[in-house]
This record gives C-alpha cells, structure tokens and sequence, in this order.
C-alpha cells in the first residue's frame, strides 16, 4: 500500500503544496512546530533517508537548500533549521523549521494550528519565491 | 578569529576525529544526545549551511549520507537522524545521532557524559567503517 505521502504526491490526500520535480515534493506541515515549517519528500518511497540511491539523496537535498531559501524570504527567522528523524511515517521526508530560538526545533513542543486560508497564503507565498 | 570548529579541524583543539576530505571533516560531539553522536562540518567557514555555495553544500551533505552509513555500523540504533539547527556555534554543521526513539534528537534533553577512552573507541570504530 501506498505510503501517506505517496498519496499526498499523487494527489489523492489533499495538502498545501509547494513545489515539486520529478524527484522531490514539498508541501507544509499541517502540523507545523512553527509557521512555515516544510516537508520536502522524495518521489521515490523509500522508508529510510540514508537509504536512498546517491543520486536520488543529493537531489532532495539540493532541493532542500533551494527550498530554504524560498521559505527564508517568506517566513521571518534566523535560520532555517533541517532535520530528519523518520521514525513516524515510513517514508523518508525533511523538515524544514524556521528558528528563532535552538528550542524551536523541539519535536516535543506543542504544534501550532494555522487556519486554513493563512496555510494556503503560506504555500502558495514560498511556492511564488521557488525556482525549481 | 577562526571558529571554534575551524580551531578543531587545524587541530589546534584536540577532538576525537572520524574522517576527513578536502572539503568535510567530521568527529564526535563531545556533548552528546546519544552515544556516537557525530558533528559534521564543512571546512570552508560559513555560520549558515544554506549559505554554502552548491558544491561546498552538496560534498557536505554526500558526505554525511556515507557517514551515515559508519555510524549506523558501529551504533546499535532503529536510524540515524539528522539535524542542522545553527544557533550556538557559527561555522554550520550537521548533527548525526544515531536514534531509538523520536525524543532522542531532542536537543534540550540531558547531554551525556562518556569516558575519554570509551570515546576514543568509538571514533576508531566509524573511522575504520568510513570510506572517504
């Protein structure tokens, strides 16, 4: 069966898309840490991050720094922060966090709720920045 | 004033050091999450990771993919997560932790405190499982 962010890539599980190649996906976090906070995806389903092919792994991570900066014109912060844990849905995603403080990127902390319309304004504002 | 990392890979601060290339060096935290948690860094000196010119970016990231792999030889874990948060330090790096469970790349939990010869091994360990 088809991982959940296969279907999220295939369209059949809407979500606030980004921006996407023929090997990566990005899409926000329904569940953010903080405002902004990015899933970038690789296309192929792959459980575990490190076990991507060579090829597949530099290009999602490529991806994830062109992605950065979209969200870093967008969103204001510090830094964007990266992390990968991978131990919830098995397929291998990153996230992108901007920080304003080290504890901003604290998987334990409480997730915002964002509304809808201000979600959609969100994506679609990093998706306008993205150069793919 | 060079960073405290930049100091480390001159080696005019001591560190126990998995492997280097041109452009990567990386060795143990010496506050770790969890036991075999790895700092990787580029050695050109930048605070931001996504400041980092592509190919500078690109070698750091395919460097800690393969570093990935050692580690995940050595450690006993579920898989190696990965973090880049920023905030202390200003000379980017990238947090290899090996990983039981989410909490443990919680960044505010308990550091470790592990014996100057245990360390020892453990960076000898990866080191000998990395391929550069």
């Amino acid at each position: 069966m088809a991982s959940l962010f296969s279907r999220i890539i295939l369209g059949e599980i809407p979500c606030y898309k980004i921006a996407e190649n023929d090997d990566c996906f990005a899409f926000l976090d329904v569940k953010p840490l903080m405002k902004g906070h990015v899933l970038v995806v690789p296309k192929m389903e792959i459980d575990y991050i490190f076990d991507l092919p060579e090829r597949e792994y530099n290009e999602l991570m490529d991806f994830t720094r062109r992605m950065s900066k979209s969200l870093k014109e967008v969103i204001p912060c510090i830094k964007i922060g990266m992390a990968v844990i991978g131990l919830e849905v098995p397929h291998a995603h990153v996230h992108l966090v901007p920080l304003k403080k080290i504890n901003d990127l604290n998987f334990s902390n409480h997730r915002l709720e964002i509304e809808d319309a201000e979600m959609q304004e969100i994506a679609r504002k990093i998706s306008e920045k993205f150069i793919s």
